[in-house]
């Protein structure tokens, strides 16, 4: 099988990741943070780990300002409506996710109000617009880092110096960048960063957090117990204790860690050059053929290797549909939890086969899903 | 070592849990629920056969009813902010754990009327007391169904009777007892069960859910993408898509799902016999000694394997200091993340230390874990 849907999880793992998880449950698998005994102690040093290795990669400081969650769906509804209150103003793009749309749409009911900037047919949004979007009761801007539909990277650098300059917290959602792009909270002027564990930081699914930036206000979203100030039944003020109730996903966790350490040791330039060249092989080919339509920049200079297209005037189902059962080409058809994207680049109706690739594709990846879709197109009516 | 904090979670995990997880990543690493493709296909298999394993456990009928989250804080989280609103009124116990205790404190802040019914100093509720405490705009009743600290086992029967008499919504945290009591959703009226996969379910850390009754109207604590009804930005309405945003811990979940056939195929009642015998060989040794003082009932008919003590006028943490570091014996002091436990059992100054049963604990874990206390006793000034 050639599996590119890697912009969904990426597969196959690294064996470290596996065998990260296997050693954590096997000779680490108490409860961190919450007894005394050494092999408690021991499960908490994993986290640790994991925590440090995360700040050290966004250049975050304190390890403590990383908190676990689930995935990067639960750290952008903490992130988000830990931030807006009734009353205040945030501003969006037309790019996003349901994981940001969704809340968005949830607290717009419950009065905040809310800005979607347009983006181009691409998928980029003109950092001006957010300039010229800001009010009196602006309290935040959210945008991803890079499409899961197109792509696209957005100008986060520039955002962040305007929501900096005006006062605004400045929410990214990394999803599709973390472990690939260079992500620098100082740099850009990032108060909340939203990471998913799964993807390009190759560990496993369930994994995923928020760096929340010394000073910003933030409501947890779940309270419980954290194993610190027990005797009380405030949420602790600590960090990152205040955002992590209940018992974590310690191998999870310990997965994710290996993950990282895989990644630092190709050198995340590396992975970004292999995966960069495997998809302007795949845009070339695609351009030389007839009845693609490509969307997004189809540019790897401007985007992730995330690529969407349609073929003819097919349904993007039945395409998946037959890379999949004839040619054993795993990708993702429909609308990837991202309508407002779809709409963006007028594709809401019967959405888009996408392709997005890992360290783990080959060129040899490449040229037989190339094969495959110029025979797909070949034997349509 | 000698592990006896297998209330904070049970350890080791069956030889098959650990093999589920990787078998998942390795060949089902997809992920579930969002693509048409045949390894997302297989994903999201597993995940619906832990979910009906789950269902089939519970006695929920259909599987759809039974969620995943990241743990039991988390699901008791979305339980109570779900149900409870300004103006409500919830009955709760002097026994619970800072999972439903803390978000019942931010609830009180924001209008929620709360009543802690007092339990006796063995941890025991009586059920008469519930019936009582019920006023016109009681909404809900939650409770434990055993206590973390001493074991006690909840009249979980008896408050489902009132409740469901009287139309109140019951919730019950079964953090302690789900894959070791029977729970039966129907013959006991449960309207919402928290649970966790990582005790007596015998799956990894990461693991946990909440069965919802149909009929139970619930805000979600999270929204997202759901790979269904992507081009809304409504949250769906379909079960379990509404209470599950974002890629779920699918390995994680295949563990779980293999933690349950561990149990059903060791039998429940061969587990619980078994922790049982460990537990009343446990009490018998210790109530032999001198200077220790038992918390809880001390009698295996009516609580859980989960028994805390003190030694003379020690510290909890220093006896399990010297547990740990001169015998190698894994247990935990403190309050347990439920100091309302604490205050009730008269230890809110110095804890207790606890010490809870596996299926994989021996009649010589507990010998040398008795000889282990009486001569730390002996040492003792």
């Amino acid at each position: 099988m050639i599996y590119l849907d890697n912009a969904a999880t990426t597969w196959p793992k690294p064996e470290e990741t596996i065998k990260a998880i296997e050693d954590c449950i096997r000779n680490n698998g108490a409860n961190p943070g919450r007894g005394g005994h050494t092999m408690s102690l021991s499960a908490g040093r994993i986290v640790f780990e994991t925590r440090e290795a995360l700040a050290r990669l966004f250049n975050a400081g304190d390890p403590a300002r990383i908190v676990f969650t689930g995935n990067a769906t639960e750290a952008l509804n903490l992130a988000l409506k830990g931030v807006l209150k009734p009353g205040d103003h945030v501003i969006t793009s037309s790019m996003e996710h349901n994981a940001i749309a969704r809340p968005l749409h949830v607290l717009k009911k419950k009065g905040v109000d809310v800005t979607e900037l347009p983006c181009s047919s691409q998928g980029f949004l003109d950092p001006g617009d957010v300039s010229k979007a800001v009010r009196r009761n602006t309290r935040a801007v959210v945008v991803l880092h890079a499409s899961n539909v197109t792509g696209t990277i957005m100008p986060v650098k520039e955002i962040g110096q305007i929501t900096r300059e005006k006062g605004i917290i400045f929410i990214v959602d990394a999803a599709q960048t973390a472990g690939l792009l260079d992500l620098d909270v100082e740099k850009m002027n990032i108060d909340l960063l939203a990471f998913t564990g799964h993807k390009s930081l190759y560990g496993p699914q369930g994994t995923g957090g928020l760096f929340i930036r010394e000073g910003i206000e933030l409501e947890p979203l779940i309270e419980g117990g954290t194993g610190s100030r027990s005797e009380s039944l405030e949420q602790p003020e600590d960090m990152p204790d205040r955002f992590e109730s209940g018992t974590p996903n310690t191998p999870g966790i310990a997965g994710l860690g290996a993950g990282i350490r895989f990644i630092i040791s190709r050198g995340i330039d590396q992975i970004r050059s292999h995966k960069h060249r495997l998809m302007a092989r795949f845009l070339d080919g695609l351009k030389q053929m007839k009845k693609i339509e490509i969307y997004g920049p189809g540019d790897p200079a401007v985007q992730v290797p995330v690529i969407s297209i349609n073929v003819k005037e097919q349904d993007s189902s039945e395409i998946a549909f037959i890379l999949d059962k004839v040619f054993h080409i795993a990708c993702r058809s429909g609308l990837h939890c991202a309508p407002m994207a779809h709409k963006t680049i007028g594709t809401l109706d019967r959405g888009a086969v996408r392709f997005s690739f890992s360290i783990f594709n080959t060129e040899e990846d490449v040229d037989r899903t190339l094969d495959a879709l110029e025979r797909t197109v070949a034997e349509l009516p």
